[in-house]
C-alpha cells in the first residue's frame, strides 16, 4: 500500500509525581534511553529500535496521567490536511509551534470525544537506532532493562468510546480490529475498541468508563516470550508488584505483563499478535467473556485492572 | 494510515514435478492446509491464520519454478486503477477472468522487468482462520507441521533488478527497506533489493542474476525462534537436507531455515524482523559483506544458495 | 558418582472421584499416554520420555488425594537393604507382592512421619520412550497435550516435616536443597523443605500443615518456557482455571503453572531450575519472604495455594 | 541416591597461545568471570552459577590444547580411595600438593588410556554464585556474554577409547549413556562413548582418533534455545566463524553452537538433553548415521569437525 496519513504512534507525554524516580524506572526497569531534557525539566526517552529522537516525554506534575498521545503523519501537507478535516468534523485544532517539544516540528492538538488530548506532527529529529545504515548488526551491544524495541500503543478510558472510534476511523483512517460489546448482535453496545493505523493489532484502544481523559496503560513492545520472562525477572528482582502476567490476551493474542511506574501510571510489556489487514473481519468480544479477552490465561477479572487509572 | 493500493502477498503459484509428493510436503512438512483442487488438477493450500481461501497453488509441470506471484489489492477499483498505471508505465496487462483460479475474482497479470509474472486481484473467497469471530481462542487445536501463520514473501532473481524495483516503487507504491550494492556510495550498483507494501521488512525481494524469471524461494512465517527449532526437528526427523539454518539474516534480522520441496523449489521458514515505516532509512549492504547480510550466523557464503534456483 | 540407593521418583498413585474424566484430563490436557488398566480398574499412564511402564496410577475413590508415592531403587538388594534400615529407624515396612501393581515387582511400603505412604521398588517393566535405541530421533512424532517428559516430583503437607526430612536424609540418602524457616538463624523453625535424590532441585518436598497425609501437588516436567506458554494455551482453550502462572518460583528457580484435575488434585507443569550437587549450600527462605520463594513473579501469597489440598 | 564418588566436572586447564586475548574471549564472548591469577600467570575463571572458585584455568603455552581435566569428588577419603583403585587398575598416580592450583586442595593426577591427564580433588574454595543463601533472586544482575551457568563437559580424542571407557566405568563409577559403533550388533567396534557421573547426558566423551591426548572441545551450559540464539548473535557481532549451529545433536539431544577461542581450542555452548538414570538403555549410533548423531540439523559431516583438534 502506498502509505498515507498517520504512520504510527509517535510519543506519549506522561505526567509523573517526581521526575527522577520516573526516569530511573523507565531507564533501568523498562530499559529506555534518555535522549534529552528541556528547560521546562521535561525528560525525553526512546526505545532502542526507534529512529526518532523520543517516544516518551515525562513531565513532573501534581497528578499522574497522560498529557497527550501524539501520532506521526507522513508529512506536513498531510498534517495540514488533517487539521482541516478535524476542524470539519467539529473539533478545535490548536497549533503547537515547532520546538515547543524538543527536536520536534509543529504539532496540531485536539481533544477527542473521550476527552483525550491527541496530537499529530510530521517532523521529529531522527537520531537512529544505534546501528549503522551500512552492514548493520541485528542489535546494539548495550541493551539494558527489558530491551523494548518501541513504544507500541496506549489504552485509554472515557465515556464516549463510540465517538472516539468514529473520529479515528472517519478522520484519521484507522481500522477497528477488535471490539468489546455488551452482547453479540444488533443490540450490542460498544464497550471497547482496538484501532490500528498499520498492520499491528492495535495502535490505540478505548474502553468505556465513567469519566473522561482517563489513562489506562502505555505499552512497550518486546521481541519474544523469553523477553517477557526476562521482564518478569527484572520486576521481581525489585520486588515490584505485577498486576497480571506473564500472561496472554485473547484480544490481539498478545503476551503481556502489567505493572506500574512509581507514580502509578500502568505499564505493559507486550509481544506477539497477528498481522492486521483491512479485509480482516472485526473480532467481537462479548461482555460476559471479556475475562477471556483480556486475561486469556486465568480467565477471571482482576479488580484493580477494571478500576485503577491515572 | 488509510490503507490503499496493494494490501499484501496474496498467493504464489508454484510449478512442481509431481503433484502428490508436493502436496504431502506442503501439508505434512510445512504444515499448510489443503483447501481445494480444480479441474486442471491444481491444488490450493493455505496457512492456518490466513482468512482467504488459499495462498499457495501447486501446478504439476515439467519443470519447477514460479508460475506467478499475486498480490491482493484493496478493491476492484484499485485493481482497475493499477491496470491503467501499469499500462502507462509500459507493461502489457492481461486480464484473467474471475473463476480462472478457484474462488478468486478477476486478476490482472503482467511481466515485470526481471521477467516474473506478477498478478493483482481484489476478490478471493474468505474461509476464515479456523477461529470464530466472537470470543475466539488464540489458535485452533489441530495445528500440524511447522505451524506457519502465513505465506510471507518470495525472493526472485532476474537481470533488471533496478527496473523491477522502480516498477514496484513507482507504480505499486512499495517501499525499499534494504538493498545490496556493489559498493557504498555513488558508484555503487544495485545487486538486490527488499521491498514492502506494509510494515513487514519485505513482501518481495529481487536479486540480480544472469537469467530472467528465476525463482529463489517462498517463505512462510513462524511465530518464534522456538518454532524455528520445531521446524528443524521436523526436517531432521525426515533426514531432509537443510541448506542453511537455524540461522539468522542481517538483512531484515529474520531468523530462518532454508530447505527444499521435492521438486527443488526452495522453501524458507522465517521469524522476526523489525517493523518498517516509510521514514525508516534504507539499509545498505555492500557486496563484500553480503555474507553477513544473508548468513548472519556463520558469515560465509553458501555456494548452492548463490546458484540454485528454479 | 556410582549411583546407589534411590534412583528417582517412580510413580504416584492418585485417587480420583471418577476415572474417565481423570484419564481424559491426564491424557488430553496434561499429555500423558495411557499404558494399561488392571482388573481393579486402576489406570496406568506415563510421560513420553519415561522408559518404565508408568509413572501415574489413577484409582477411583470417594475422595481425591495421594494413595502413595513410589521411588525406584537401583536393584532388589538395595530395596531389601532399605527395608532393614527403615525398620531400624522405627517405621513399619509392609511388603506388596510383585504384580500387585501392573508390570511391577515387589514393593515395600511404609508411612513417613508426615503420614504419607511412601514406597520403594526395584523392578518395573520397561516399555521405552517411543524412540529406537539405535540412531534415535530427538522425540516421537505424536506428542500431544503439554508434552511433559516425565513426572517430576510431588509436594506434600503434614505436621512433622522435620521428621520426614530426617527420614529421607538419614535413611534414604536424600539431600536438602532448600528450606523455609520461620526466621533466619538458630531460632528458626522448619516450615518446609525440598529434597533431592539426584541432581534435580527436588524430587519431593514437604510443607508443614495442620493435618497429616495431605497432598498438595504432582508436577510434570516441560522442556522450555515456550512449552509453559503452550501449556497455558491448552488450559485456556478449555477455560480451565489457573491458580498461578505462567510464573516462576524463587525456590528452585523453576517456571511453573498450577492448575487442577477434575477431582481437585493440584497439578503443576514445571521447567528449569539449577543442577544440585552435594556440596551446594542449602538455600533458606524466611517465612516473611515465602511469597518471593513460592510466587517469585507477583510476590504475594495466593490464598487457595496455602489452604487447598487433597 | 546417596551421592558417592565423583560429583562433577570440576575444571579444565587449557593451554592458550597468548593469555590476554584468551581471557578476553572467555570473559567477553563466552561470559565467564575472572576470579584470580597466580604467580605462574595462570588465569582462573568461573561461570556465574558455579559455587567453586573456578572451572577453567588458562595457561599460556606454545601450543593450545588441554593440560588436564579435573573432577571433584565427595571428600578427601574418597579421593584417597580412588588413588588406591586407580593404582590397582594399573595407572600411575601422581599427587599434586594443595595450593599448587590457586584455592585448591591436594589433587591426584593420572593418564588414562587415551593419553589424557585426568585429575581428582576434593577441596576447592567456594566463592558462591553471586546470590545470597537466604531469600535469593533467580540470577545476579550483572550477567554478560553468553550467560553460561556452568562448564558442562569435555570431548576428547585418543586411540584407546575402549580403555578409557572401561577405566571411567570400572574405576570412577561413570555410566555410558550413548556410544558410536562401527556397526550395529556383535561385530560393532567402539568409535565413541559418552559418559556421565550424574544425571546429565554426559560429563566426558571420548572419540577414537589416530593420536593420543587430543582435545576436541570444552562445553558450557546455557539455559534455553533463546540463549543459544543470543550466543549466536554475540559471535556474529564479532564476525567470528561458527563451525556448526545453532543446531542440535541427535546424541544427547542437546542444542549447540561450535566456535573457537583465539588459540583454536574448540568451544561449545550447549542446552538441553534428557535426564540420565542408571537403568536407561545405552543408545547406539552406527558409523553410517554418525552424521545424524552429531549434526542432527543438516545431517551431513563437517570436515573440520572431524579433523581439527588441539
Amino acid at each position: 500500500m502506498a502509505v498515507t496519513g498517520v504512520m504510527r504512534p509517535g510519543h506519549v507525554a506522561l505526567r509523573v509525581m517526581e521526575i527522577e524516580p520516573a526516569v530511573k524506572h523507565y531507564v533501568e526497569v523498562v530499559g529506555l534511553y534518555e535522549t534529552g531534557r528541556d528547560d521546562q525539566g521535561r525528560v525525553y526517552l526512546k526505545a532502542w529500535d526507534e529512529h526518532d529522537a523520543y517516544s516518551l516525554v515525562l513531565i513532573e506534575a501534581d497528578a499522574p496521567g497522560m498529557d497527550h498521545y501524539a501520532f506521526k503523519v507522513l508529512d506536513t501537507a498531510t498534517m495540514n490536511d488533517y487539521a482541516e478535516k478535524i476542524t470539519a468534523w467539529g473539533l478545535t485544532v490548536e497549533r503547537m509551534p515547532a520546538g515547543e517539544l524538543h527536536r520536534t516540528g509543529e504539532r496540531i492538538r485536539f481533544v477527542v470525544p473521550t476527552g483525550h488530548h491527541i496530537e499529530l506532527y510530521a517532523e521529529k529529529e531522527q537520531v537512529g537506532n544505534g546501528l549503522p545504515q551500512v552492514n548493520p548488526d541485528v542489535s546494539p551491544d548495550d541493551l539494558h532493562g527489558m530491551h523494548p524495541t518501541r513504544m507500541d500503543h496506549c489504552l485509554v478510558w472515557g465515556r464516549d468510546v463510540d465517538g472516539s472510534r468514529r473520529f479515528f476511523e472517519e478522520v484519521l483512517g484507522f481500522q477497528t480490529t477488535e471490539q468489546i460489546m455488551t452482547e453479540e448482535g444488533e443490540n450490542g453496545e460498544l464497550i471497547g475498541c482496538f484501532l490500528t493505523c498499520s498492520n499491528k493489532p492495535h495502535d490505540i484502544a478505548f474502553i468505556k468508563a465513567e469519566g473522561d481523559n482517563w489513562f489506562h496503560h502505555i505499552s512497550f513492545n518486546l521481541e519474544s516470550w523469553e523477553e517477557i520472562r526476562n521482564a518478569a525477572d527484572i520486576i521481581s528482582k525489585r520486588s515490584l508488584p505485577i498486576e497480571y502476567g506473564p500472561g496472554r490476551h485473547g484480544l490481539t493474542r498478545g503476551m503481556t505483563i502489567y505493572f506500574f511506574d512509581p507514580s502509578g501510571n500502568r505499564n505493559e510489556v507486550f509481544h506477539g499478535g497477528y498481522i492486521a489487514y483491512p479485509d480482516m473481519p472485526i473480532l467481537t468480544w462479548t461482555a460476559e467473556r471479556a475475562d477471556k479477552g483480556i486475561f486469556y490465561y486465568g480467565q477471571k477479572m482482576i479488580e484493580s485492572f477494571m478500576t485503577a487509572h491515572t
